[in-house]
């Protein structure tokens, strides 16, 4: 029996790991001090009450044998697929409930959607990035090519009309960077796309985060993105659901390359290796697009957007160049005297007790940088920004 | 941008929609009729109320900021991954904490499992079988080998020892067959396995239908088997979670190929393409486990066991050949009187008002047969036997 070769030539990321070393010794040596953690990007903030009213009240239909529910469809329910396109059709993106597949979040499916591709594909990948687009497709043996993001291009890189590519991965708003595509810069990636007969794998996971109207919330918001993109959305992010697990991925029936339907090519892959999201998460979720869940779910975000704001009052006081936190729950900070990541990392972690996660732990062009989260707790985040100032 | 070709060697299985589709036909016909379905391999007792219980508290404590579980790990709370052990345990089988991996369904992991392995390698899969074994096979290009199951075997081929191969699927009691492997057929297995560095992917999906004592419920039960073989299983037969999502694959410390650690690599892929279970259902899952639930759940396995003896003795009065049904939820019989399995699909729909599964639909080596599922309710698989009976 042989194993897939292609996993001897994935790196071990030891980036939280190698984090939650570093706080566990500096809590040893100063047992006394507060650490406020602005690394991780996982949400404090507990699940909506109609979410959860969702929840129960499926549960309690779980326990009785005329409402009881078995097998769903692999895509999802079409109560809830019909309510992701209500969502999109507010965005003015019309889309047919064959479209949408429900799923047990965005990273599952972004890995899985690789199935449909051949091994034999060039993927763009931009650097920083989240680690998954990266190692998913080592793991397959495919050709990586790197988009450098950096200070000069706003961490939005654009197209090179002299590279040809076949997959190309974007997330906007961005993880780690927390940059933001206008619809004039995706217009670029679309065209590019289209002229290549490439994919675009868009990641709209922090959607939710947009407050600014004239930003896109969806890669079909742009002209002939139809004929070319994949979107993966989540409620992880929009509705807390880190560990209640429910996201979207959203497969245009006109996407088709070869004269075959990619639409029908993921739903092969989904009916044969999945088995559908649980049906109590299914009402959660549905409850998310609901007037009370939608109501509920949006202050929680506007929680966190101000916790970004008094990230970004602090670092314009200091004079930290950085971008993201504006409709996006990330700050991307450059390391102040020329530190490298980690090296900023550490002297944050003595001299403030504060916690951030390291830039060069996402790519070669996160280095130098450094990632703060908004998902944090107020009174936290207000305290780390006057302990990050008076140790400046 | 190139697919995946090996798509296109994928047959299109209609098994289920065409049945769907004669059904809805014979009803048009006999609107008055009452249609017994014991095809479909869905459970139809409600959840436990000790698993409901711990649903509602649990999205409970999501409500409330103190309680509320953001994301968990990839593998499975430790509390659940405890409670497995636990299990295994009671059937004499020690295992570790980090041996068990949490899942959605055995569905998800049998398909997802592939990734851990080179495309070159040679399959060997029992026919007739699950399809999902065959089907994520071809989607990754790899040869297969048939192991014929018939009524001379019992639908339990054993290894030839002429034959080379490098995975081996095994699933014991079977779904479609309900044949269940003895201790001294499966340590064949195990012998021959080791023999040829091949590993099993055991599917014991069907375990918890096991009365007998002297039947394995898990490989491990088999000396070896720690060195050869993985294991899957689910709750969705167990405890009715087939539209809850929640199951458990067996990744022993022990087993290697070529100096690597099985273990690792599935973990890295579930790392990498997985964000685990939601938490709700995870605690769901732990009280299937406790004394309330295994007691409830076990009452639940009794009734669709006492369907099957009901199937059973209606077979035995009519001189029809079968297997399964005993420590299994189906059960496989030959067609009468030299049909094929559609026609004594047709023959069932139309002079009795019963749906079976076509034999066929599993495999060639399926045809002349038929499942009949235990699933049902009480009445209607008392009333469905009445009619086989009397249209003889």
């Amino acid at each position: 029996m042989k194993i897939n070769e292609n996993y001897q030539n994935l790196t071990d990321n030891y980036l939280f790991a190698t984090i939650a070393q570093k706080v566990r010794t500096h809590e040893a040596k100063n047992p006394a001090a507060k650490i406020i953690r602005l690394g991780i990007g996982d949400v404090t903030l507990p699940l909506a009450p109609a979410v959860v009213a969702a929840m129960s009240k499926a549960a309690a239909e779980m326990s009785e044998a005329a409402t009881f529910r078995g097998y769903g469809d692999y895509e999802g329910y079409p109560f809830l697929r019909q309510a992701v396109c209500g969502y999109y059709q507010e965005k003015g993106v019309s889309l047919g409930e064959d479209e949408v597949f429900i799923s047990d979040g965005a990273k599952s499916d972004i890995g899985n959607i690789l199935d449909i591709f051949s091994g034999d594909n060039t993927v763009m990948i931009p650097d920083p990035v989240y680690p998954v687009y990266v190692d998913t497709n080592i793991m397959a043996g495919r050709r990586i090519v790197y988009l450098k993001g950096n200070r000069a291009n706003g961490f939005l890189p654009l197209p090179d009309n002299d590279k040809r590519t076949d997959i190309i991965y974007l997330c906007s708003p961005n993880n780690p960077t927390g940059a933001v595509y206008d619809r004039a810069k995706l217009q670029l990636w679309v065209d590019y796309a289209l002229r290549n007969e490439a994919v675009i794998l868009f990641d709209s996971a922090y959607e939710a985060f947009v407050r600014d109207n004239s930003i896109p919330t969806s890669i079909y918001q742009i002209d002939g993105a139809s004929e070319c993109a994949i979107e993966f959305c989540s409620l992880s992010k929009t509705a807390g659901f880190t560990g209640t697990r429910c996201g979207y991925t959203v497969v245009p029936q006109s996407l088709k390359r070869g004269g075959v339907s990619l639409n029908e090519l993921w739903l092969r892959r989904q009916s044969t290796k999945f088995n559908g999201v649980p049906y109590i998460v299914q009402r959660g979720a549905e409850a998310v697009f609901g007037d009370e869940g939608r109501a509920q779910t949006g202050e929680a975000i506007t929680y966190y957007l101000a916790n970004a704001r008094l990230m970004m009052d602090a670092l314009d006081g200091l004079g930290i160049w950085y971008c993201g936190g504006e409709n996006a729950p990330y700050i991307w900070l450059r390391c102040p005297e020329g530190r490298s990541s980690w090296q900023y990392f550490d002297f944050l972690l003595s001299e403030a007790g504060v916690v951030g996660t390291p830039g060069a732990g996402f790519g070669a062009g996160g280095e130098g940088y450094l990632r703060l989260s908004a998902f944090g707790e107020r009174d936290d985040v207000a305290e780390a920004m006057r302990r990050l100032k008076s140790c400046k």
